[in-house]
């Protein structure tokens, strides 16, 4: 069986017998069926894998014919909500699930189809454990991103001047020679001294001087990689502490992390050592990394999941100080033969 | 009034009084209130406009001191339907609406507050006018992507071997160096020959050759711009001609536009100019430009808004032949004076 027959089958079987899934999120229709259609809908049921695309996009797909793996059809205004009311009619299907589209959206499908419609993250959830094809694409990325972080030490290091805002072109253009498709949507975030303190932080025109912190992800055949270093040499005594506090943290985190763990056992882990430092995890300590930057599981202490053989996550404990600094530490890993490896 | 003063006041006026607005939408947020805060949350109340902010957000807006423009809250799990719950105890708001949010959210924002809850595209809607600021942003975005067409047609030109992802990177990080904060999510969209066929076309490893399409856009103070272009020096005459016809069309269709008009009848001209030349218009002849590459008014057939002064949106019919090309011919551009002029 091919990997996508493979993967649809394990959803059909999540939906259960009889029950129909819609999906609308791109990045779970390229996941099912290879095909990235723009304002596409898939509709899975228990008899048919069907992928409705515009006009322009069917004559595309159906030219690389991978009919085998997916039924394409035209999209026309009302296909799906009458396909529904169909099926329902027949009996062919009883609950009708969703994936997480827009509440307008979502009242709009329920009017048209008569139809109470339950939103499920099915597709999202399986996303959470990587076949070998999407761990080598996620490792290239990887591989690509190292290098990105690399050159912007290097520049770091030469005390050259350059804005934050330059540095980050650099870095974006650089990845791109590597064979990056592109990074983050709001682009690499690169900031130094004060600027870091803000989480989200954007490239300024600010020189760079004092301790520098990049978060960047490379993009490898549609996988994403994400990792953040925070680099000291030009910062004060206090500062390289306080990194070398976050750099050794995310390392006995990683070490810490087994196939089977719960996920909030080790999110409390880091935010109690931050704390015992006097400062606060504002953010979630990880978060998966696939085909989007961010996805699922989210590694917080809300988090119902547990790490899990295959699974692909970051790691980046922070720490963030208003008017003065932000540190983070992160790296891109793996769940394998039972441990957290970094990628 | 200040400007931020004047745009909440509108709103208000939009939602009624003793109504109260939510707003999820980080570009909706930052229109309001000049604050981008990640997983920010505002509430318009009659009384009060309040931004809850995560703690480490909030630490840097306190800092700016807008508070003058908005009260500044530090977000709290269960915040917003706490305040909300009080609010309709004390009588003080009747109807609540909420921006855009996923289905998922809007339900758990129903059964926590026991209330049903309209979503309104009021902010949306207020965002396709816009001020002389946001119109100054708008041009030097549009004076940069320009040069970023420029630089493109000459790597054309020179015949020089470079592959569409490579030129795609040098055009980023051009336009990068020329002050652009980003671009498209997606990157930069160049292809040539067939691979110009799918709308959406990713820039490919093809070495460029024959006719090339080229759509891109700057970002400056968080203001998009939008252009394409198709260059056909190297292309086959009866792609000239295809290219010539769309360039005139487009002109065509600025020509034609002015306040007050309804946006199907152009959209509606031009779908009968493209299919008298055996095409069809696969997407929508343009779209909202502004915080949002693509925002409202989205302008097709099915278009409720007319052409008002201060709008900003692109005009971009394109033809499309699998396997063969694509051509397409876009520019940004306001309504001013009652006439549509390309920025």
């Amino acid at each position: 069986m091919s990997i996508l027959k493979n993967k649809v089958k394990n959803i059909k079987e999540e939906i259960g017998e009889k029950n129909a899934l819609l999906i609308y999120n791109p990045k779970n229709l390229y996941y099912l069926c290879g095909i990235e259609g723009f304002g596409a809908v898939g509709l899975l049921t228990p008899e048919k894998w069907t992928l409705f695309l515009n006009e322009n996009d069917y004559e595309l797909a159906a030219d690389k014919n991978p009919a085998n793996e997916v039924h394409l059809e035209i999209y026309k205004k009302g296909i799906v909500k009458d396909t529904i009311k169909e099926l329902v009619k027949k009996g062919r299907i009883s609950e009708i699930f969703v994936d997480n589209i827009y509440g307008e959206a979502l009242r709009n499908l329920e009017n048209a189809t008569g139809r109470r419609i339950e939103i499920s993250d099915v597709v999202e959830r399986a996303r959470m454990l990587k076949t070998d094809d999407e761990i080598e694409n996620i490792k290239k990325a990887c591989e690509i991103a190292r290098r990105g972080i690399e050159l912007a030490r290097e520049i770091y290091l030469s005390e050259k001047r350059i804005s934050e805002h330059n540095l980050a072109a650099e870095l974006e253009y650089f990845m791109k020679k590597c064979g990056s498709e592109g990074t983050f949507e709001e682009g690499i975030l690169l900031a130094c001294e004060k600027n870091a303190a803000h989480i989200h932080a954007k490239p300024s025109d600010k020189i760079i001087k004092g301790a520098m912190l990049v978060d960047l992800g490379a993009k490898f055949n549609n996988y994403f990689s994400d990792f953040s270093r925070t680099f000291t040499e030009r910062a004060s005594n206090e500062v390289k502490k306080h990194a070398e506090f976050i750099e050794n943290l995310e390392l006995i985190i990683i070490d810490k992390i087994y196939a089977g763990m719960k996920i909030p056992e080790i999110s409390k882990f880091a935010g109690k050592e931050i704390e015992k430092n006097n400062f606060k995890l504002f953010h979630s300590l990880g978060h998966g990394v696939g085909l989007d930057v961010h996805e699922l599981p989210i590694i917080n202490n809300d988090s119902k999941e547990e790490f899990t053989e295959n699974m692909v996550f970051t790691i980046e404990p922070g720490i963030y100080k208003a008017n003065k600094f932000g540190i983070r530490s992160e790296d891109t890993c793996l769940i394998k033969n039972g441990k957290a490896e970094i990628l």
